[in-house]
């Protein structure tokens, strides 16, 4: 995949984004918000690839959204409105990457604000080194975190987004693993690649249409009524048992061996 | 109750059942699934019982599902999907114990896998041990907890349940604790069996009628709209309080004496 | 604004509301639920107040319901149900405060119960001193907490709601910043003062209409459909954008100097 803002690279089953404006913290313009929306759709359509791990160059996750794009986008005439458009295309590209049927990875250093803050939201892992803080400074600037709001609130819970909403606070990594916008965080023994390391051997034991089938039951969970969904639930597994993964997965598990899909490759 | 997966036992307010295949690690089969449905709808049915305490037999709470019998529904031909059907039978349960009017706690010990987990999610009590290990092995067979993921998003998050989901992370009692899967854990100077006791105390200054109508407002809490349930809870809340209950508890409180419900038999 | 049961009193951007019923650890009677309504009605149709601190006199926040009122409204006979309606008067103030448009604090200290526990929930900072206690006596006095239960389900989630519920467990403040019942609390360096003081330093910088619109936005989420809530947020965000205040903000964070609305006055 090429992209201008992003440095793409496939290793084994796993692919590393990275966001490539460290010049300006990695803040997201259009343009890596598209190529975020692309690289989602290419891993959608193509498969394969069992974990997308989103990182930043050069020391800071994501300083936010490119305030140079905005001031671009009021000054459009072409368009009916032109910077609510620009704004709803980064909730695209959060949807696009939310409902991924692989695992998502956010590896969280330094800064970590608005857009960047949105992204740690809808991975599945969220590792902070020590450098991490996160922040949503939209309040203080006069606007709001528009699209990231719901994420916040799935993560977070509303009693810390409504908080944030107020505060603008700084999250620091052992705060950020309490709330659960974390889900673990370097410390002395371990760095963050260490972490990393370890969290992509767990995802390489879990085999991957399972993986895609979970995903997607909790993200339907509350949206449907229980019962229903527990009959959807109860015919899906049905089929998933009858595929040979499973029947080579119980074989595996009971001789005490890998799974076919626990493999380096 | 008679059952041949469990041990059954009425002592004072309490009913306590032991999930009693220790051989298996207490791995829930066809036959371990009814007679838990059964003691939830003798509970509801009887009335009387004020918590319901689940344990299971030598140290560990419940392995899961049991993998022989899902080959033995495989291989069923005189139903139309005998997997969907065994499957939907294990949420039917969990619903049974979810929906109890009474107190509900597990105590958690070594393994806590897969349907050992959901328990854990549904008790309003959960109790975790040194030795206890929670844990959703499904994606890494193949499968997916499918009667058990809307009860894990409801009682983890939304963020927890994914992370679980692609990693089949072991939790330990005291993440377990953090993340709300648990309530409280024995450390060095309380064992759970302490806790438990501690917690039965609690249970027992609670009026049960009231018990069972906040547990309700609870569960219906975010499936209407905010202001009919505020409505309905004050309507039942001037029926609550024109019982000689709520009398009695008044009385009681004023007095710093203890409730007519407050005492050991 | 006059009261009976509350002091109020301005300074520059905050309004510092002390239930002052220091005899009665500021239990909420039927007139100090009127009062707490117009104040937040008075906040919201005034506008100009950035923040509501709510505390109480004497040491304790608020013990809860006053007895004495309940006993009265049920010797009232000109009224069709007027416990209910007394109940339910409390559930209207919850939700006057909870959808201010403004920043609400709380600060915590000696009996947090029933009301007091509600007023915690809805707040955007609850803070905690090392006294405060929280607690639900409902269940013990053969009642529910009708109005209070949807409020501690969103702030505490399904799993503390229900335990609280069946057990009336005290939690102190190391627990209550664990559950997310308050944000932070004092500790040996800091007083529950000092943390005040500090927060209302962040929510200075945090511009209102801003903060106003983030609340309502992290309010609406999940009772409309994610795509048309973003969309929605699109809108209203470049709305936002295209105000003075906006450019204001960018500006004086380009330039590393404060905003207009960050001043003591």
């Amino acid at each position: 995949m090429q992209a201008d803002t992003l440095k793409v690279e496939r290793r084994s089953h796993w692919l590393y984004v990275t966001l490539n404006r460290p010049k300006r913290r990695n803040a997201m313009n259009r343009k890596m918000v598209e190529e975020l929306t692309n690289v989602a759709q290419t891993v959608r359509e193509e498969g394969g690839v069992r974990a997308v791990i989103l990182r930043g160059a050069d020391g800071h996750f994501c300083a936010g959204g490119d305030v140079s794009d905005m001031a671009g986008a009021m000054n459009t005439v072409h368009e009916t409105d032109p910077v609510a458009s620009l704004n709803r295309s980064f909730g695209h590209m959060l949807e696009a990457i939310d409902t991924l049927p692989c695992a998502v990875i956010t590896v969280c250093e330094g800064a970590v604000m608005g857009g960047g803050f949105g992204l740690a939201c809808v991975a599945d892992v969220t590792l902070a080194a020590s450098s991490a803080r996160f922040r949503l400074p939209e309040t203080s600037l006069g606007i709001t975190p528009a699209q990231i709001a719901p994420f916040i609130v799935r993560r977070l819970g509303h009693s810390h987004a409504r908080r944030l909403a107020v505060t603008g606070q700084t999250i620091r990594p052992e705060e950020a693993v309490r709330l659960g916008l974390a889900h673990a965080r370097a410390n002395g023994d371990e760095t963050v690649d260490d972490i990393l390391d370890a969290t992509l051997g767990r995802i390489r034991r879990c085999e991957p249409t399972a993986v895609a089938a979970t995903k997607s039951l909790v993200d339907r969970t509350g949206s449907m009524p229980l019962a229903a969904l527990l009959d959807d639930a109860a015919t899906e597994f049905s089929a998933l048992v009858r595929r040979p993964e499973a029947k080579a997965g119980m074989t595996a598990f009971l001789r005490r061996q890998p799974a076919p899909w626990d493999q380096e490759n």
